[in-house]
Order: C-alpha cells, then structure tokens, then sequence
C-alpha cells in the first residue's frame, strides 16, 4: 500500500514552486513556475528509472517499464499548471500520486505485466490559453497541433513560443503512445463528497461545457451632462446580462445549470466616462446535452435583449463546447472495485469540472477518482484536501492501476 | 474680432501631440503628452510677450501686463489634459480661445486696464489622479498641497513624482495669484444646445456630484462543480448593483438623476474562476443637492442589497462629493451680454461636468460660456465642434473679459 506521507510531502514541495500570498499556488501554463514544478517531477521519476518523452505540445510521458513492453501502458496523471490564484491540489494530486505509486511499486520491486505511464497534460486550466484541456484535446485529435500552438494569451504571446521559451517543446508526435486506459485521481472541486460524508467518487462522467467571447459595442461619453436616455452604456448592457442569466441559473431548482462570468474587461475605463467597450467571457455548463442547448439559446436571446435595452451591439463567440462524456463502464467498475475495497462510503458521481480525461476518454478507456475538498472550494488559494483523502484516493488510484496493468 | 482661423488652426496644432487611433487625444494629466502640450502653449504665449508662474501643483499662469498691474487680473482658462481617448476640444478650447484673445489684443496693440491672466490647470479630468479639478481644487483651498501631491494613480505613481518627472513642479504658492474673476469657455459635452438650436451656454452653475470606491469581497471557486446557491459571487453582485442603479435614474423622468459606473475591475480574471473581489467605481450626480443626498442613500441600500443577495461583503468609501455650484451673478450677466451682442440664440443652463470653475468660484467671481458639442458627445476621441461655435464662444469669451478688464 502507498505511503501517504510521503505523497502529502511531494505535495507540500511542489507547493514550494510559484507560492502565492495567501498559501496557494501561481503557476499558469508554460510559464517559469510551470516549468520548474515539472522539471522537479522528472528529477523524481528519473531517480526511479523512469523514462520521459515530451510531445510537441508538450505533453510529459513517464515510462515506467513492464513485463511486455510491446503492450500499451496503462496511463495515470493529470496537470501541473494552475489557474492565477490557485490550489496545491487541482491537477497536482493527480500527478503526483501517479508518482506515488511509482515509488511504491519501485520500493517493493514490483514489475506489472504492461509498462506504466504517468502523463503531465499541458495547460490543463486554460485560464493562460482558452480553451482548457488543451494539449490532451490536441492528443486526442480534437484540435490541430498547429492551431494550439498558434493559441495566444492576453498579451498575445503564443502557445508554441511560450513551449519554447520554458524548454518544453518535444519531438515526440502529438497522438503518441497510445494507452491501453488511463484513471485519473483530482479532488471534486464542489461540495457533494464532503457533504454526503463520503470519501471516494467514482466518477462515471463530465458535465458538457460552452465557453464564448462577448463583445459590447457602445459609445462612450461624458458622465456628468449626458441624458440617461442618450447613453450606449456597454457596461450597463453587461450587468443586465449578467443578472438575467445569474436570476435564471439560481431558479433551476435541479441545481444542474451553471452560468458563470470569470472575465470583464472596460476598454480605456475612466470613472467619469460611459463605457464604450466591454469584452468578458461566458461558461455555460449542464450535464444534459439538450438542456444545455437550450440554455444557450436564452442566452442568445438575453445577450439581445440586453444589448437592445441600452443601444449597444454585442458580438457573442463560441469558443469551445465540450459535450457531456460518460467514461469506459469497464474502468468505472474498476474505480469501484478499488473503492468498495477500502471499506469506506464512495459514490458514483458526474464531474462539474473538466478534465484531462474528458478527451483521453476520447482514445482510450478512462475513468476518474475523486476525493472530497474543503468547503468544495477550489481554483481558490485556499484549496484543500486531508492527507488522509488525498491518501486514500491513491491507493485506490493504485489498486486501479495495477488491476488493469496485470489484467 | 478675434481670428477664428487662427483658433482653429492652434487647436488642429495641439491635437497633433498625443494623436489617438480614431482621431482624438491622449494627453493623460502630467504624462509626457500633456508637458508637450503645455510647452506647445507656452511657447505661444511668450512669443507674445507673457510671462509665466507655475505653482507648486503644476497650475500654470501666462500673464499679459494690464495698465493697471496693481490690480488683480481677470483671468481664463481650463485645462490641456484629456481622458485616455479623449477629445480635441475639452478643456484645450477654453486655453487656446484665451490664447486667442490674447493674440487679438496684441495684433491690436490693445492694454487692458488689469492686467489679464490665462490659467492652465493642471489634472482637470481626474482620470489619473482622482477626483477631477485637483489642482483647481488645490487652488481654492478644498485640498491641502501635500493631500493633492501624494495623491497616486492606478500604477502607485504619486502626482508630485508625475509633476517632478515631467518638469512642472513650480515653485509659486498655492492660491497665488488672486483673480478679480474668472471666465471659463467649454464645450457643453451633453446635447442640450444642439438640439434645441443655440449657439451659446451661458452658464449660471454646475451640477453636484458624489465619487465612491467599491469593493465587493465574495470567495473565488470553480465555475464547473460550484452550486448556484454555494456562491459568493463577487461580479454578479457588482452586476445586480449596475442593473438597479440603472433603473432607477432611467426611471427619473426629469433626467436629472445620472449614475455611471465608468471602472470595472475583478482579481485575478480567469474564465473559469467565479470572481472572488470585484472593484468598481461609482458617479452620481443629481443638480439638487437634496436629491443627490436621497440618490446616495438609496445606493446605499442597492449596495447593502446586492451584496446580501449573492453573500458578498461591500465596502463603499465616498472619495469625492462635490457640491451643486451657483455662479456669480455679475460674472453670469456679462457673459449674457456679451452673447446677446452676438445675435445669437443662447440659454442660461447648468452645466452637468465638472469644471475648474467649480473651485475657482469659491474665490473668485466666476461663470462659464458653453458652445454645442456635436451629437453631445465628449470624453470620447469623437468629440467635435465646429469652427464657427468656437470661434462665436472665443468672441463672447473676449468680450466678456474686455469689458472686466476695463470696468
Ligand atoms: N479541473 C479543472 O479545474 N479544470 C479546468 C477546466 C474547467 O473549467 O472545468
Ligand atoms: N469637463 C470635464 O470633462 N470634467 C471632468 C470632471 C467631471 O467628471 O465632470
């Protein structure tokens, strides 16, 4: 069985990379703080014989080698890279348990029947690049190596010339090894677990997920002597669709839909100048396919109306839309299997966030484990699991592992 | 007469310093566009024979010699900085029409009897230092030198390291010199004398108006897993806030009550990261002071209600109030006069910006002259008035200030 102390003092050292103020983790996509916390998992791996490939869009391999090594490996892991102001366990718990079972393995001298491989997925979060779960998308064919590469962030860097510059551009082909499956451990990221007093989720799927660019036109002008009736207020028209869109995901007592506005940008904002121009970006989320389709076209009628009720235009792009996934039956039955193992209460659950493993599921059989998080809080500083879930969750991801390397 | 090509020609001259994409100005308050364009002006006026004094918060004074330089001048003037896209025309046609009368006077070999004195003051629009009219302000004795000095804009640049940096730190005490009186020229920046065909403003005060500082501390999560009902919604509060206040002045039918919200800020913006702190500013403005007082406690209330509804904490610091402003009665009078002689159609009006005026009246006799601003429309780079109303406005200005002068 794994050592959980030691997996909680992997955590607390990466957590040393990219510290914040407030005790959590700065270490957005390909930028220095990402490059070092991965250069430090790979001094890990290799100190235990592993081997690392990198792909172009700088995905991580780490091989640990098996009996047939002519067989696909049975794949763990998740991401290293966190949102501005994020957590120590969003996507680190998922990497560096896969460590930990490495290190258990190699402490016992065990050898599975099929090599082991622990993946590093590049700018998982998407806050430096939208959209999120990039590169493993580009693994899975979703996106072109080219068009990720060319992705830029806000201060039009690249993707591909951020890769560069961190020293993370491979060569290995994007879409290469295949895996036989991959199991990916993450803390819940919501409340439910830590509600329902159970310690494991069996995760069965993903909620689908729509991103979109708003852009309101208006006309700026003077604050003092223009007529309410003359303005084209962009951010009046803003803050209407914000509250008719909130007003409308707070009275669906499911619970299910989920509308969140994480940006808002005033061009040249000035305290006694109408806004002109607002751009902010839209996440629309529902674990139903059609519900969520229907949620974007009150959207659309929202954004008009709004857009119409203070004389500005508005542009709306869908970015990205993520369809609502259900994960490989047979390695769901596996997760449970390790789960009811342990004795302790679990559930099957559909995730509200994405992962890495909404597009591997894509290629290869997949399934999650998630662990309870205080608070269900997370891309938040305070972000926090127990030891002993963080534990429990790697021994289950352990179990998984071995039950399908050995099959 | 004065020279209406002459005026036209110096403004097309100044707007060349600090040219913005779509054809207005960027002259920020003591960046180095706005020392270019107070050079510019200067130049000018010493080719004339003026000399200058500049204070110790930048307010500069050109002074052309009257028969009697005992005696305090009359004075005019506005200001040379501008929003960050701002237009050709706010604040630079009140110094350049004085320029303007100036040139006159000395193409005429003309010697009032006071002497006469055109002002520039320095942070008029108050977009980077708040409030707006500082140095006016300064001047008037609202604002103490060392508050106004250690005043700091967005980037924690102080007003005194800006003024040193860009060379007009003066050495003249604050509040020297005296004026007999004050006659400001400005373009209307609302619709009023546009639509209803007149030509002239004659302004008889300035409306009140009230500055905040909101913070809205709600808790950052995850847009996917967080529950609606689990949030604390730091924008969808801000945005409940925006949506009432709008309602409520566009429900004012006299049009007298303004909110605007011209800054939006969130903390660490990422599309799938529920904004934990939002910082907003807030405008109101009313030209009774009475309802501005009712205006402000119902924000006061909106405030309280946006927060409870979305479980954020506000914080509202009220970092400006400036009173409703009536002018003095002689000051008003003469540039009625001077407007009828024109033959014109003119209105007395109140003004709905802010202006150095404002502060200047509380020590001196003073009133403003307004022409109309195409489609109302100012602190926008499209703010345009003809040549013919500035050049009418220059001439009411000019005979306003002889006939003080000469008095
Ligand atoms: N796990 C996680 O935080 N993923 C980011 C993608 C999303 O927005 O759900
Ligand atoms: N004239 C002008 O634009 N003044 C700025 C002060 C205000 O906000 O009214």
């Amino acid at each position: 069985s794994i050592d959980g102390q030691r997996l909680w003092s992997s955590l607390m050292a990466m957590a040393e990379i990219g510290p914040t103020e407030n005790g959590g983790s700065f270490r957005l996509a390909l930028t220095e703080e990402d490059a070092a916390g991965r250069r430090l998992l790979i001094e890990w791996c290799e100190a235990l014989g592993c081997t690392l490939r990198t792909d172009r869009v700088g995905n991580l391999f780490l091989r640990r080698p098996g009996k047939r090594d002519d067989l696909d490996p049975v794949a763990t892991g998740s991401h290293l890279d966190t949102q501005p102001k994020g957590g120590r366990f969003d996507g680190i718990l998922g990497v560096l348990a896969g460590l930990e079972v490495f290190r258990t393995l190699h402490d016992r001298g065990i050898v599975t029947e099929r090599p082991l491989e622990l993946v590093v997925w590049t700018n998982e979060e998407g806050s430096r690049f939208a959209p999120a779960m990039v590169a493993s998308g580009t693994y899975a064919g979703e996106f072109s190596v080219e068009s990720t590469l060319a992705r830029k962030d806000r201060d039009g860097v690249s993707f591909g010339e951020a890769l560069s510059a961190c020293g993370f551009a491979g060569e290995l082909p994007v879409g290469e090894p295949r895996l036989d499956a991959f199991f990916e451990l993450h803390i819940e990221q919501g409340p439910v677990l830590e509600e329902e007093q159970e310690a494991i989720g069996v995760v069965t799927g993903v909620q689908g997920m729509r991103w979109f660019d708003v852009t309101l036109r208006g006309q700026s002008a003077h604050a003092g002597p223009t007529p309410m009736r003359y303005r084209h207020d962009a951010l009046a028209s803003a803050a209407r669709l914000i509250d008719r869109l909130q007003a409308l995901a707070m009275a669906d007592g499911s619970g299910a839909t989920k509308v969140t506005f994480g940006c808002l940008e005033i061009d040249s904002p000035s305290r006694n100048v109408i806004p002109g121009e607002v751009r902010l970006s839209v996440d629309l989320r529902h674990v139903d396919e059609g519900e969520l389709d229907a949620l974007e076209a009150r959207y659309d009628r929202e954004l008009a109306a709004a857009a119409e009720a203070f004389g500005v235009e508005a542009a709306s792009e869908r970015i990205w839309a993520s369809p609502v996934v259900n994960f490989d039956a047979g390695c769901i039955e596996a997760v449970e299997r390790a789960a009811r193992a342990q004795g302790v209460p679990y559930r099957r659950m559909m995730s509200g966030a994405g992962h890495d493993s909404v597009y591997v599921s894509r290629v290869a059989p997949t399934s999650m484990i998630f662990i309870p998080c205080r608070d269900g809080i997370s891309h938040n500083e305070a972000e926090y699991a127990t030891p002993e879930h963080c534990a429990l969750g790697a021994q289950v991801l352990c179990d998984a592992l071995l039950e399908r390397a050995n099959r």
